[in-house]
């Protein structure tokens, strides 16, 4: 998927549809505004007076998976650098501020975006603008800060990653699922090239890339489209575009032929655990029917601990401690279907394995049963009109739509899609993800298996599972 | 190891010192010259007057592995495309007259350098320096030519590669060894990024690197150091570098934790057999120690069909029908030892990998026999005696190792290098490359394995084993 072109229209639609007819797509719901200022940034508004607090995001379409190779790492450490201050703000300054204002802010990195967020009450919203504005433009790195930056940023990997078997295993994983594309790569960075990075590769990747038409803006809660236009226009709209929005130009997979294990093992891993990922489409603009079918494919199949597939066949049957499914199609390029399984103490991995491909081959030769694929279509519209409720989520939902490629229409038809979704779709996705060869099997294990070339690795410390986004 | 600074010194030393004590160092030997034009083009002569006959080979420090991601195949396509003529010169005419006058050409792409040769009678050096020089200068690709030139380099790939189960295979080892080194790529490319190469990267790529600055002419045969170096002034001398060389900056390779294991079934695929590669240190400029112990191991361990220990030990007694072990230093970056296993009819592959395993952690405790030791040093010695015999293959020392960062003391120093390899190093080396984690272990069988996970990938046609380098 390509970012698509950024339309400059004001669009203000009518009746918020949930579960529609399968051929009509969803309008645009009636408490949320989308539009672009002149300098290219994109802004969606969702207004929900239930309780006076506001959340403001700015997601920017820049993210690991964006960075020139041998300098991984420069996406989540310029998120760091962004709290570092500008002319009128102290380093520090804003989480200070957002605090002392009876607030709280976050901010995270991912392959696809980077993401600064503030939750707040909702008359201090152009405060929290006028903040994320200056930094938006005038960030200072000074002397003093990069260095010390960067230490932080080596201490989190040491803490995060390099300490924990499970992310450490992951992070592998990864490497091994993507042979050419750069979602192969840690979202924290390598730590050989973290060390590395200079004051001058920070300013360059902003300079590049923290630019009004590189980002969008979302603002959820207790404010009018008008009043949130007049802001963003008061406190965006004088900042200049950086010329044009860098195409995100990615290197993609190369067509697979082997399937590939790993293993590894730690005294300090409790229970032994397989992850089983392949490469499967992502949602596209215009094109999430087969997205969709993974999705309602992976609740089917370890979405429930009582009822899906493998809970079934697997967690009530004692072959396996835990088994589930995971696939997550909110992604720029294509992404994981995973399969994940904790055997039961006393059983050999390779048991507990094979119990699983069992239960993958029959579920193929099967196909789907009517009313486990009715109560999962339900689970997930209850899932979503409950969120609903939640301006936070469905801010996240635009905010991370739209960074990964999706226009506002694409995340509003979502829920149609979902419940378009057939029988015969779920197959046609269950046999592109789980009858094909090129997967990735991992092992992580408390000793090293009896196999002959799964060796031991040198033990670290504090087990914890890996993260697909780097909270700042 | 990144390359040395150009020393632009004439250097003209005494005697061939071969086998010479420890600690002295190998002088230039007298029939070498060695001197850079003022552009920056590196020259060796090798004088050698048998015969009436003289090798050219330009070896320029860009390949494969210098490429920008999504860009893969551009070193290897702009190689074909060299072949496209120049303003003096017509498509494919530097090869027809080459042919014309008796001698041979041909020209090859590497991760770390890309090269043309030319053989030829002596008194036609100026011909092929004057072609060879034009085209370093000239090239021109015209929009006839590039299309079908790209079509050319797909049909190559199509052929040598994707029709070819143990090229794919070996495509997928290499890209499962290296996480983040651009090693990890094909030199020929990934198809889908060759089909997408365009006539400006090619002029970018060329107009970026083809320069005497980025170049090492060597020439040896029948010709007097001082014609070959007015030759080499006159044709090459008139070239002005195209700014500063660029730095051969690569991302390097992390820690790595897991064992890596793939499997490949192909029913073209006559006989099992398996691969394990782990990363080894390369050959560094003043650095080679480690280097030689790693080349005498891989020749004691697997370097003759009837005395080498995996021979000894596996071939000899029915465990294995072939057993070897492989290692090249000639590398810019880190590179990879590497032990090969083909199973004796009948022999389940586990049982024979496991018969390796015992073999390799008997040679871990037992270390090396001195016997072992002196015969392998014995044949290595002979092995570079007899290549000095040869003016191509001494020709090839020199570019190769002076396109992978070498100086041409180092070149010199290698024999005296290796012949101070004790068993105590070797068996530094061993446990480096053998003992540890982190290796890749893959398996190519026509039947699929009865292992869980490995699935069975789509049949394709005609098996061939891939090659480090891709001639043009």
């Amino acid at each position: 998927m390509r970012r698509p072109t950024i339309r400059p229209t004001l669009m203000l639609s009518s009746a918020l549809v949930l579960g529609s007819a399968l051929s009509a797509l969803a309008q645009m719901p009636q408490d949320v505004t989308h539009f672009t200022l002149p300098n290219g940034l994109e802004t969606v508004v969702i207004q929900d007076d239930r309780a006076p607090v506001v959340v403001q995001m700015v997601w920017y379409r820049i993210g690991a998976a964006d960075e020139v190779p041998g300098k991984s790492g420069i996406a989540h450490y310029l998120e760091h650098l962004m709290f570092k201050g500008t002319d009128k703000l102290a380093p520090g300054e804003l989480s200070k501020t957002v605090t002392a204002n009876g607030g709280s802010d976050n901010a995270f990195t991912s392959w696809d975006y980077t993401a600064y967020f503030q939750r707040i009450a909702s008359d201090r919203l152009p405060l929290v603008m006028g903040m994320e504005a200056d930094r938006m433009a005038n960030l200072k790195i000074s002397d003093d800060d990069w260095m010390a930056e960067r230490q932080v940023v080596l201490a989190e990997r040491a803490q995060r990653v390099d300490s924990d078997p499970a992310a450490l295993f992951a992070e592998e994983m990864n490497a091994i699922v993507y042979d050419n594309h750069p979602y192969g790569r840690p979202i924290i960075g390598w730590r050989n090239e973290i060390a590395d990075l200079t004051r001058q590769d920070a300013i360059d990747w902003y300079d590049t890339h923290y630019s009004p038409n590189e980002a969008i803006l979302v603002i959820a809660g207790d404010v009018t489209p008008e009043e949130a236009r007049r802001l963003a226009e008061e406190n965006y709209g004088p900042i200049p575009a950086k010329g044009e929005a860098e195409p995100r130009i990615r290197p993609q997979e190369p067509p697979k032929q082997t399937a590939r294990r790993i293993s590894m093992s730690d005294p300090r891993v409790a229970q032994p655990r397989m992850t089983r990922s392949v490469l499967a489409t992502e949602r596209n603009p215009g094109d999430q029917e087969q997205a969709a079918a993974l999705t309602v494919l992976a609740d089917l199949l370890g979405g429930s601990p009582q009822t899906s597939v493998l809970a079934r066949e697997l967690m009530l049957t004692g072959k396996a401690l835990w088994a589930g499914a995971s696939y997550d199609g909110l992604s720029l390029d294509p992404t994981e279907f995973t399969l994940s399984l904790v055997p039961p103490q006393g059983t050999e991995p390779a048991k507990a394995e094979a119990a699983l491909d069992e239960v993958i081959v029959k579920f193929l030769k099967d196909g789907v049963d009517p009313g486990d694929l009715e109560r999962v279509k339900t689970r997930i519209r209850a899932t979503q009109v409950y969120a609903q409720d939640s301006a936070h989520a469905r801010a996240y939902d635009y905010g991370q739509g739209l960074a990964t490629g999706l226009s506002v229409e694409d995340v509003n038809d979502w829920p149609d899609i979902l419940a378009a979704v057939t029988a015969d779709d779920v197959m046609d996705a269950a046999r592109d993800v789980l009858a094909d060869g090129g997967g990735v099997t991992g092992w992580l294990t408390p000793e090293p298996p009896a196999e002959p070339a799964a060796k031991a690795a040198p033990p670290k410390s504090d087990p914890e599972p890996a993260k697909a986004e780097v909270q700042g």
